[in-house]
């Protein structure tokens, strides 16, 4: 690694606010894009984010800071991308600096609702970017946790793991220890649908499942993860690994997580539609729920075996009683 | 299963008492002995355990009660097993009537002090019970959520898988659902080695470190164990099952848990003797420690790979450091 590697940041909430504190541990500058210009005034002006993780200071002299993406983007060699994926297809379609030759990294966990593809895929199907430039950044990692600076592990993962390990090495530290893997893929199905898992946990926590079933549905929803994602890219992985694994329990056992929470309403007998409302935001879950449903359900003759996707699913789009099918769910699991 | 199987429960304690509020969902009479003779009594006039889950009522005629460990011996063809291990061995010295033809169940989570076996290798070896006679009941299930008829899965695992269904049987209900195999040892060891890692959570936890080492730390324990568990005995098993990873889980993450608790003081620095005189118990999984480690040593070149156990056992048997100990060990994991 360099001092002088140019790294941008795509994105101004919580985890992309954690990786440039990370970032800002080891590179002399670092790119940081985002939309809203009275949050680059705020960072500027008293040197941290005002919305999310706002005890974070930073040295504004090391910041490169614009609302003009396509300036970030001609500024860096690698770009990572921290958009809610909600919201990503709508930013990316303002770029018109080239993308050829760029290294291009994903920290955003789910699918990008209008092509149904994890972001990866995306960017290989949309905007023709070699499977050998395109990476993921995945947990188990808080945002929060990286602002005080507790220790934490992430994975990079990218088919070239010689443009993972330059990036690891840019991300690591005191409380940052990086792991590289060459399963692009798999690590971000798998941060992908441990968000659908973590609303699953919320679910049964709401209608009063407790803690005896909340370990039983977890140990149920790796081996589901697990069928998954073979079905999906089939190659050597531990799925009890930190990117797999790791990331299920920090989301699945967390009060904090937004797709946990999201569920919880839904069990304590929210519906969809008022529970996004009370949270005013979407879980990523929510949208991950409906394409890894439909994705497997193409598969016909060959899809993984997926009761509690299957589950959720019937909750968040079929309007089905969550009680019953938690009950019939739980007659499922072993 | 018959209504009038025969199955007696030995101990007095919460899980003994989650086992016979199971039981008594299904047989007609179960056996109870406990050493003391004062719950008995309290028992019989009042229909609830002083002590333990106090809340759970009991039909006293469908109890028989006693103290006479060798009477209810006699009374029973399932015996139950539900004493700290600890205790166990002079327990059992009381022991006069014949065992042989009798089916010896375990539900004690730990290793035998005297002869460092595992329950079932302790039966097997000291008291000559045939293997396939001997069987374990292991969670993922704090009694407490028994208490309050929280949907709970438990795996019963005996080589005569018969016997593990018929006892099967006798302990499902409208909130018990049981799985059997016919992983006795694998199982069992699970359910040991679990407490070590529960103690190494709470280490971590009271050192300061926060939910995304924890995940990490858990995901590198199902690895190890893992590992252990298939050194002792290799056979086919997915190590992601409720008996494994999910008794892993729900005692890894429950503040409930006692190793865990345990484990936390020393992390905030109390020292082993003064951590167990404040909880006024010792800790299942110290004991486990000292074995497991001591068995995993005597494999020499043929050892698993056991940073976590290692390091709790440098902890509180060799008074290694915690603080070093830990930032050693976050080195090693990924």
């Amino acid at each position: 690694m360099s001092k002088d590697m140019k790294v941008a940041v795509f994105g101004g909430g919580s985890w992309a606010t954690a990786i440039v504190k990370m970032l800002s541990e080891n590179l002399k500058e670092i790119g940081w894009y985002m939309r809203n210009e009275s949050v680059i005034e705020h960072l500027k002006d008293h040197g941290h984010n005002p919305n999310y993780l706002s005890s974070v200071e930073f040295h504004t002299d090391q910041l490169i800071l614009t609302s003009d993406i396509n300036a970030m983007v001609d500024y860096a060699d690698y770009l990572i991308f921290v958009i809610p994926s909600a919201f990503v297809e709508s930013e990316l379609k303002k770029i018109e600096s080239p993308l050829k030759g760029k290294i291009i990294f994903s920290a955003i966990k789910g699918i990008v609702p209008e092509s149904s593809l994890i972001v990866g895929d995306h960017f290989l199907t949309h905007y023709q970017i070699p499977f050998e430039d395109i990476g993921v950044i995945t947990g188990p990692c808080h945002a929060e946790e990286v602002a005080l600076e507790r220790l934490s592990y992430l994975t990079i993962a990218c088919a070239d793991e010689s443009k993972a390990e330059k990036l690891a090495d840019a991300l690591s530290s005191s409380y940052i220890r990086c792991s590289t893997s060459d399963d692009i893929i798999g690590t971000e199905y798998a941060a992908m649908l441990k968000n659908i898992y973590a609303i699953a946990a919320g679910i049964a926590h709401g209608l009063g499942y407790g803690d005896n079933f909340q370990s039983v549905l977890m140990s149920n929803a790796i081996r589901e993860m697990k069928r998954y994602v073979k079905k999906v890219h089939k190659m050597k992985r531990d799925i009890n690994g930190s990117a797999y694994l790791g990331d299920l329990l920090v989301t699945g056992y967390s009060i904090f997580s937004r797709n946990r929470m999201f569920g919880n309403m839904i069990g304590k007998g929210h519906t969809v539609k008022s529970a996004m409302m009370e949270m005013n935001m979407v879980a990523e879950g929510y949208y991950a729920t409906k394409s890894a449903y439909a994705l497997n359900e193409l598969k016909k003759n060959n899809k993984a075996k997926t009761p509690i996707i299957n589950a959720v699913h019937g909750i968040l789009y079929d309007s089905k009683n969550p009680k019953k099918v938690f009950k019939k769910l739980s007659e499922k699991l072993n």
